[in-house]
């Protein structure tokens, strides 16, 4: 499953099995995707003539969205296809919708799908790179980079770091991701939560397991908080949104047990008041918004990197 | 709430409060695009590296397929955003929108709301320069300003004219910008409808009140009519599509009452046979699909000044 | 109804009545943009500065893609408008629509509509050049044109093949504009399916009809299936796809039937185990990729030629 940026893969499908020569050098053509970014002087030609699909089988606007700037950004032709209107709907099989796409000569393919293991599926059988843009509770590896790049700029590396990842962290793609790479790049990663969402076996994954925030937090030197989906509540799972937060929500009085240069960070779209309360969310520690910015610059960094690599066989 | 194109201001919100030294020459500029349009001579530098998002939180083909025209044709990377897609569904406030496009550093924020206020609220939280593209009851400014160039390519002064507002008045943001437009250009503007959608108290608007068609249409120079939203019939406004056309339709019979060179205009879409008759929507004196052309080119106009207005600080 | 691509005309309505020498120019600069495409050559600059519309009042992601890709590779400001979304649902006649793409200064538009003629109706109203995307049970001309060049790449020539169409021909706008082009270059059509879907007066287009696959299939070069249409089971056309599959799907044993180099095409989404059986539709003898392929370059071949055309008048 291992994938990226080695010299013989063309996919990013996960980052579990990377290397940190693998994950630093393409951090570090992110921030500079990220300067050119505010000084609006991305050269244009580094995609020009190439295409990318964003094939959304899940719905979600900021990925989506972020992907689609990446592109355009670097003079791409970009399609979005939404399964809403696809062919999907008329029975096409995944595979045969793989083959439509191959094709019309696409270059890029990112893909987001509720199963996990589909953009591994699609990748056999296209000759586009497919970015793997979440898929099931699988990975989501542009989200753990762009947390990394996040990271990285304020505590200047990654090794050595406390990370505690809190929430639903079981059903969670975007902590998978996150798990892989940090424990790589040689932080030490703590998970907190309910044992419903935080149940003892990930611990096989190398990582600590805390069922209180009061003891994950502790001397943590980032707080990585997750979305809680809705449906967790009415599956049983947690009693209520006002309960969770009582026990697991970060506010002010947790958070001040971490480092006290900590930082905030949740993947978005936040529910507040119910994992994270705005005292926090809006603080001096929170790089909420800076996560956001370093997802199109680690985009960037991505669609470039599978586009240059195969230039030079 | 006055906020364009001075020096010292980089959104356009609305027009109440513009003055006429800033109205025209933005007249002028959008006049210059509606002749590039026509040659297929846009140069396309213009908003080249530029970011701009359609933030439509309420459907119109119509204002987002113009406003990604203008975009597009002057070289902006343009991205369309509707809320049934967004974010917002699954809980996220309107500042939290605000904050995910400003960190992916937008340029250029179109927004449609259902709610008044909602495009000044994001201003204020966002870098980018942003447009209202109609915000409930409050304004629409670019419709004004496309409705103010047409009728100065026909009458060539907005000065000294007669302008009736027909139809659904009380709801109406293009009704609205036009009433701050054209009074603030020296033209005098009446309002003609039922008591139930041009109540008196609009006449506080510095206007003339009419709720009859053959008293309001008399000797104006321009007769501009209103979409009636059809669920003004089931809360009970009016009676019915018929009765309503009986008393408040522009016919061929009412149109002859204002002035022989009178213009007919109509923001579209048209219910043709319930605010406006095929006769008078079809006529030489019609200018509806000029309407339209103006419309990209003023939204071209004010893309443009707002990011050269930036530039040069 | 014949259009194109005659120095006279400047939409692509349909096929019917063209010659072959209007045919052949445009598949060998469709054969071109297919090479241009593998190598990522196109010149950007054939469609810059002009605007493309795909006006879709059906749902296609696949032609919409494909003819969105094509506007864009060769350098189009492309903009999608969707049924869904449009003023159509705000009660706007095709008319009205037709106006304002006209007044927005749109150079090619694409329509697919599920109403024969709608997009002739729209070419008589607009200066766009009108492409017609699909319309009803009329015809489909990229289709039938990325169809011919398949065959072509493979048999040499459209000349003196025989050629079997099978299926729903009744319903079919694909079939259609394959039977007028294929007749017209020489071939021979058959058309296979039961007496409901094909029905003996199809016989007035110069084709042969069969209802039985083993006779229409035998000798034949070339094998169009036709997608079954999952509403004509409920209709009581067909009784089942089970049954259906038993007396008209392609399977191995019955394409054994055809010429032995005889090419399994299909214009997909596939139905498979329905029309078509795996075993054929990923066999040797399958192009219903290369159709994809020569789809973006049919597309591509045909706005250039009609955005060329009205260039030098």
């Amino acid at each position: 499953m291992a994938s990226f940026p080695g010299r013989h893969t063309r996919h990013l499908l996960g980052l579990e099995g990377m290397t940190p020569d693998q994950i630093e050098p393409l951090l570090d053509l992110a921030e500079s995707y990220a300067l050119l970014n505010r000084s609006r002087k991305v050269p244009r030609d580094v995609l020009r003539g190439r295409t990318l699909i964003n094939l959304f089988f899940e719905d979600s606007t900021r990925t989506r969205t972020s992907f689609e700037l990446a592109g355009k950004r670097l003079g791409a032709d970009v399609i979005n296809m939404s399964v809403a209107q696809s062919s999907v709907n008329k029975g096409e099989t995944l595979l045969d919708t793989a083959a439509t796409l191959n094709a019309m000569r696409t270059d890029l393919l990112v893909v987001r799908h509720s199963q996990s293991g589909a953009p591994a599926l699609l990748a056999r059988k296209v000759e586009a790179s497919v970015v793997n843009a979440g898929d099931g509770m699988h990975e989501h590896p542009t989200q753990a980079l762009l947390d990394a790049l996040t990271i990285r700029r304020h505590h200047g590396t990654l090794g050595g770091l406390k990370v505690a990842i809190c929430g639903d962290v079981a059903h969670s793609r975007v902590a998978r991701s996150n798990i892989h790479l940090l424990t790589t790049m040689g932080s030490s990663v703590r998970l907190v939560g309910p044992p419903t969402l935080v149940p003892g076996n990930l611990g096989q994954l190398g990582v600590d397991i805390h069922h209180s925030m009061e003891d994950g937090l502790r001397d943590v030197d980032v707080v990585m908080m997750l979305r809680l989906q809705r449906e967790r509540m009415s599956s049983g799972l947690i009693p209520s949104a006002r309960e969770y937060f009582r026990f697991f929500g970060l506010d002010r009085r947790r958070l001040d047990l971490a480092h006290k240069n900590a930082l905030v960070m949740h993947p978005g779209p936040m529910n507040r008041g119910v994992e994270i309360d705005s005292s926090v969310a809006d603080s001096d520690q929170s790089v909420i918004q800076e996560q956001v910015e370093m997802g199109v610059a680690v985009r960037m960094a991505v669609l470039d990197r599978l586009t240059r690599s195969r230039q030079t066989p």
